[in-house]
């Protein structure tokens, strides 16, 4: 056997079980419907998980519902590499986001599996597979919870306290959707790796198939409360009314502001905007913001947080409410690691592809990974950049060569037995 | 007996009833929640029932819900004068408004029968209690659909296909509550005559326990939608986001700005706002604001209706956002029935009180009523003007006063067997 020979992934493995996630809670425009731990959620973990099971791996499952499916083939003291995403989704959110990574690492792992049994090749490393609960952050704030739970970020008690919009509990939902765990998660990995369709255009418009994220941005996120007075909004004066979604509408066009002045340097959001009693013929009495600030640059996002709070100061005095701050999340900038970068980008050179450098903006669950191992997010094209929408789409054949290059980034450690570093 | 003999209203009755209707749908926060043909609604509306068929009185449920209790005492051909008001609540609403002019409307109706069956009075007018449904427009819209229907205003399959929030029809929703009536209404009556709380200060302000509206404000309601594209808050680059959130953002402010240019001459609100998906990592791509303009003067309105129009393309285009009006709902400001403002005046007089004219900002069943018979709307004063809020409070002796003139004007009519004209 040639050195050159590799692992070479099953293009309708990969197909057959992307359709199968698609089916588990898409409707007939292509939108998913599966938020964390919702029926669609759990078929889908069920899904995965036989087919964990069926592949000779060991399923773990741990408190906060984090799946694991672990391949320990190569004895205690070989390095582990775990791969892995999420298989919840925005509501009518797209097929490919964090689906994509949990299949692809099946895909990868099954390509090497069985190249390792046909060519005889003694595993030196072992492999875990993840699925983590609620990354999206959509049902349930904040976002990449599972991970950072496990990486220690999060308390385990905060994080089943966490409740949704109609006041369920992340730990009620764990018990009804029956991931409820108690397994321990296995130790921290020597190295993560995640895949990921790209979110935005800059592979398609350089007609490049591989992206490797070098960096990710930071992240603040206020819950934020205007308090006012319910009132009518026929006889009210005008000059009386304390209206909580007028103050809401003040902050969200100045955080548009803030981000058009700082030069595509940050970008701002309020993507959630609960409204209370949110009736057409009473005055708001209050509204909960969910506030987002994103940067590469920590002290763009401390200047803009203070800026941002003087402002709501501001809004709130003008419209006559008061305000609270009900949740800060904090997520610091930082960089993937340099080893893993350089395997991913020798992974690619092999196959004769090109690859981006890119900066993640988005959270991934490779984010709290990489406060406990090195880490590491490669992308394929997402057509149009469209991310969190119906209409996400990837072309199977990037799918595929991108699958490739994750299991040719495992095989490397597994016939070497070594995480390379920089 | 004396010609100055009248009845007298019954002051326990009238407290009791009301605090048995505070108790269907009302919490120990002192707030109501019985929403439109819901469950509380519903249990309201029987206890009405059960009161005005222990009356003696006739009742009616119309195909839109609408109840009517009649007492026809005085022969087919002899006047009639309704009364009533609405038993539906705001979410987390108030305790008097609507049910007060319901509760009151039956006290004054048994003291005017009891002292005519007394004193061997002949009566010379009929009367008919009315409980409108969906007054509110809180559960649907658009606000007085069951009394707009009766005025022939609206059309009975338009009122009966309006949907609420869930997508429950008013059809569902009559026949979940069991009140999908089949009766036919009762004619149009000589004469509606509405009392209810104030919902401003100035009877409070001036120390003055009876209001007369004189008038009512035109209404210009809007249901408007902006359509942009969901993306994800994070790699989405700021400048290619269609964010639907933001664009209702700054109508919002805009809104409040052509208020504040009105001089008081117009109020304008947006109280209920629908985000859509309303997640927190994503940028709207559907937001459906429910505006209302209101003021006294139709040509304010119409330049109004001008200027926001221009507004919402100017906003659509800069957020690069599309957008639809799904319902437009046009109240003309009117006058109320002046030989009622006299009956009111005179009755007030009678009774050695001051009265203040109002203008009645609000919409009222009395609005539609309007239209197909004289009318009028007589108020006592709310502490604070608080209306659509928890704290709505009105004193007992200042119900009691209420209830009195009301009864006074019915009895006037009642003796005389002719509705005044001015």
């Amino acid at each position: 056997m040639s050195s050159q020979a590799r692992p070479e992934v099953d293009a309708r493995l990969l197909n057959e079980f992307m359709n199968t996630i698609h089916s588990l809670g898409g409707d007939n425009t292509g939108a998913m419907n599966r938020l964390a731990l919702s029926p669609a959620d759990a078929q889908a973990r069920a899904c995965l998980i036989n087919w964990l099971r069926a592949q000779g791996l060991r399923v773990r499952v741990d408190r906060i519902g984090n799946i694991f499916g672990l391949l320990a083939w190569a004895g205690n003291d070989a390095p582990v590499v775990m791969t892995g995403s999420h298989l919840d989704s925005q509501p009518r959110g797209g097929r490919f986001d964090g689906a994509f990574g949990v299949v692809s690492s099946c895909a990868a792992l099954a390509a090497l599996k069985r190249f390792a049994e046909e060519t005889g090749h003694k595993p030196k490393a072992n492999f875990i597979i993840a699925d983590w609960t609620n990354e999206e952050g959509a049902r349930f704030q904040p976002s990449v919870l599972g991970s950072s739970v496990y990486a220690g970020e999060l308390e385990l008690a905060f994080a089943l306290n966490r409740c949704d919009g109609e006041g369920i509990s992340v730990a009620q939902a764990l018990r009804q959707s029956g991931y409820d765990g108690r397994d321990d998660p296995p130790p921290p990995p020597g190295a993560y790796i995640e895949i990921h369709i790209e979110g935005a255009k800059n592979l398609e418009t350089q007609g490049v198939k591989i992206g490797i994220f070098t960096g990710f941005w930071g992240a603040l996120k206020y819950r934020l409360a205007f308090i006012g007075k319910q009132a009518h909004t026929g006889p009210t004066p005008m000059e009386e009314r304390e209206d909580a979604l007028l103050a809401a509408s003040c902050l969200i066009s100045e955080l548009k502001s803030m981000a058009d002045a700082s030069g595509k340097e940050m970008h701002t959001s309020v993507g959630r905007l609960e409204v209370y009693p949110n009736s057409p013929n009473v005055v708001a009495g209050e509204t909960v913001l969910f506030i987002e600030l994103r940067s590469s640059a920590q002290k763009i996002l401390d200047a803009a947080e203070a800026h941002m709070k003087e402002k709501i100061a501001g809004i709130a005095r003008k419209c006559k409410v008061a305000y609270e701050v009900r949740a800060i999340d904090r997520r610091r900038a930082g960089k993937w690691d340099a080893g893993l970068i350089k395997l991913a980008e020798q992974a690619a050179g092999r196959r004769g592809e090109k690859f981006l450098h890119l900066a993640s903006m988005a959270g991934h669950d490779a984010v709290p990974l990489n406060k406990i191992c090195p880490a590491v997010v490669i992308a394929i094209p997402s057509a149009g950049g469209i991310l969190h929408h119906p209409d996400e789409y990837s072309r199977p054949e990037d799918m595929l060569l991108g699958t490739q290059i994750l299991c040719d980034m495992l095989w490397d450690i597994c016939r070497k037995g070594v995480i390379p570093r920089a």
